[in-house]
């Protein structure tokens, strides 16, 4: 280290910084997304959308379009709630999955990210206990424990979280929120059953604890049949988390929070006061791309290709790997979830897989308790087929090696 | 109100949310923003730049110059620090005012407002001190509220915080750091003398107390001379936040922290839970903006244009408003303050003054301590200049019947 920076270093150390922002830690999945740009490592670890899907050229005329009838309006200041045309399209979008959700009641967002920050901002204050599940989105936890949460974990299982440990950890923690991603859940794709939804819904309004459902993936279903959203059960005692991330281009970062009035008039004051409002221009051409017709015409696409891709992971993993390795069957969305033998550790072994070319998320920094090392997210819809195969012949071999 | 929205609004009374979210106020500005739109109301509210200068074609041509040479990458997730292009153009800009920032110590910002909140996030917790000048930008109270900050302020004039002040509340308080608006303040218009400047950052250096230099006009300058950056002359011990709102089109929200390379680990991981990246594609046009050479040529114009609205904003003034009514003579920016009688209270007038048809934002919203209720800000650069005169012309006849 040079001179100047090892002055610059004990400089900075005695600045009093607030102690929850020099005690938060960087996200592995950012980490691994640095690297990941490396020429030669398949990877399997960020939550990117297939990048070949994305729709350029409706978006370049959404851009044209938006600049010709809107001008100045799109490049302005914006109301802190956002711009009418893009909750209109969401209000639309409601109403078709049977949720009654007006466009007072719709804050938009940078990114589901910042749906989550808002949250935590809301709810949380030091001591504060949530409900997540087991395991729970990285990003979520990353989000939330900034604000001093303390989490309880509940039993899940292959429809999900289990309603009566639910309930008893309720009654024992009384909780701010419960979070669940309730469809093809980051990181194990599983979807909670429509049984369960409605047995979640009955306990929210049994014991008033709102359920936040963080649901970036429900549109992209390409198996099996669609169940209830929990926006549409819950009503009121339910904050919906959305984003286009997945839909359109996570680069826009346009997502949102679909709550009620008494709620929104709160996220609208500490929206205002993080950043004034989301990137006017990018809703817009939101809007105008949805309203073009173009929203509904490429989430098919998005579908069917994600499907494949599913399938295809699917078959690459049955091909390379033994019956001690087991994964789920997400009907959605972008990941599934590997369980490797017991005592193999996803975290120990990830250096030599990006050695041998491939990458992923370690589980185990999905649990917010009762961490399990021996898990790992695969994301299927990001590599070409061609990858997937050798990048899950290399993940087969590395694992091979371990156990 | 119907029952539901009774039946709501109780069940929502009970949730826990945290205190600090609940007692957060809504922007003074903001509202005043909601209301601006109603016809016939001229308005020198809001912080809005002049949007029949906005570069709507050039906007236009960056777009699809971006998507034809960046494509998909345009549209994917990025890093949290910032699309490489774009702190790259601000990397040659600092050089250009002979600040050595390189692009490892710029942090890309949803606006300077993020900025702001990320400046909250990593230096306060409850009961910490910050310095501020008098008055001081409202939107900087507004963020750093939510983290229990306590103010103190420093004695100001029309040369900036004065040096002497800022030295024994400094050794009185340990405040976390000074935050200044150096460069045509907002509220004010007034800018810290080259002498100040020197003296503030000497201060900085012997106490090792870091200055927060907000600073989204200096490029603004249309009248007088050039004074050198606080991050010029402070490097280190000054974080300085920036933001093209008010350089190309604030409907964009790309804004930036300059800081250091210890302090810039800190928000990257604050940045990466808030919303893990600005927005890909907005980052790209800007650069690819200011790439094609647009960038100092709409300056030039924006100046040029800004003078003259400055000039004639003044020129009404004195047409309209006695003896009794003072102003200051910004060389820059958006802003000029305004000083009635000690017995008016602006903030009694503006329900007046908006039903004649003319809105400004009171003084006393800007003091973090001892407000002076007989002050309003006007944004001399949103309205025409027939609009001006008229709004001038309406403000004197609400005055002078209060006084």
């Amino acid at each position: 280290m040079s001179d100047t920076m090892q002055c610059v270093e004990d400089m900075v150390k005695e600045w009093q910084f607030a102690r929850a922002a020099v005690e938060q830690k960087s996200s592995i999945i950012r980490e691994i997304l640095k690297d990941s740009t490396k020429p030669g490592v398949i990877n399997f670890g960020g939550g990117l959308p297939a990048p070949e899907l994305f729709p350029i050229d409706k978006i370049q005329n959404a851009c044209t379009a938006v600049l010709a009838k809107y001008g100045t309006a799109a490049l302005q200041y914006s109301l802190t709630i956002g711009v009418d045309k893009i909750r209109e399209v969401l209000a639309e979008r409601y109403k078709r999955q049977d949720a009654d959700v007006s466009i007072d009641e719709i804050q938009i967002t940078g990114g589901a990210q910042q749906g989550l920050d808002i949250i935590g901002r809301i709810f949380i204050e030091p001591g504060a206990v949530i409900l997540t599940e087991t395991p729970t989105y990285l990003g979520a936890l990353q989000a939330f424990s900034f604000y001093g949460v303390r989490y309880v974990s509940v039993d899940t299982d292959s429809d999900g979280a289990i309603p009566q440990d639910v309930e008893a950890k309720i009654k024992k923690h009384n909780p701010r929120f419960i979070y669940l991603v309730s469809t093809f859940q980051n990181p194990t794709g599983i979807t909670i059953s429509e049984q369960r939804r409605h047995q979640l819904v009955e306990i929210a309004r049994k014991y008033n604890c709102p359920i936040i459902d963080d649901n970036p993936y429900e549109e992209i279903r390409f198996a099996g049949k669609p169940v209830s959203s929990l926006k549409a059960l819950g009503k009121e005692y339910v904050i919906q988390l959305g984003t286009f991330s997945k839909l359109i281009s996570p680069g826009l970062r346009i997502g949102w929070i679909a709550s009620n009035r008494q709620v929104q008039s709160i996220i609208e004051r500490m929206k205002q006061a993080m950043d004034l409002h989301t990137n006017t221009f990018a809703q817009y051409v939101v809007a105008e791309f949805a309203r073009a017709g173009h929203l509904d015409t490429h989430i098919e696409l998005i579908k069917r290709e994600y499907g494949k891709k599913r399938d295809y992971m699917m078959g690459a993993l049955k091909r390379h790997f033994g019956d001690d390795v087991s994964w789920t069957t997400p009907e959605g969305g972008l990941f599934l979830w590997v369980k490797l033998p017991d005592h193999v550790s996803s975290t120990a072994l990830l250096p030599a897989a990006i050695k041998a070319g491939v990458a992923y998320v370690p589980g185990k920094f999905f649990f917010s308790e009762r961490q399990d090392d021996s898990t790992m997210r695969l994301n299927f819809c990001n590599a070409t087929e061609e990858n997937i195969e050798e990048g899950i012949k290399r993940l087969a071999n590395v694992v091979a090696s371990a156990v």
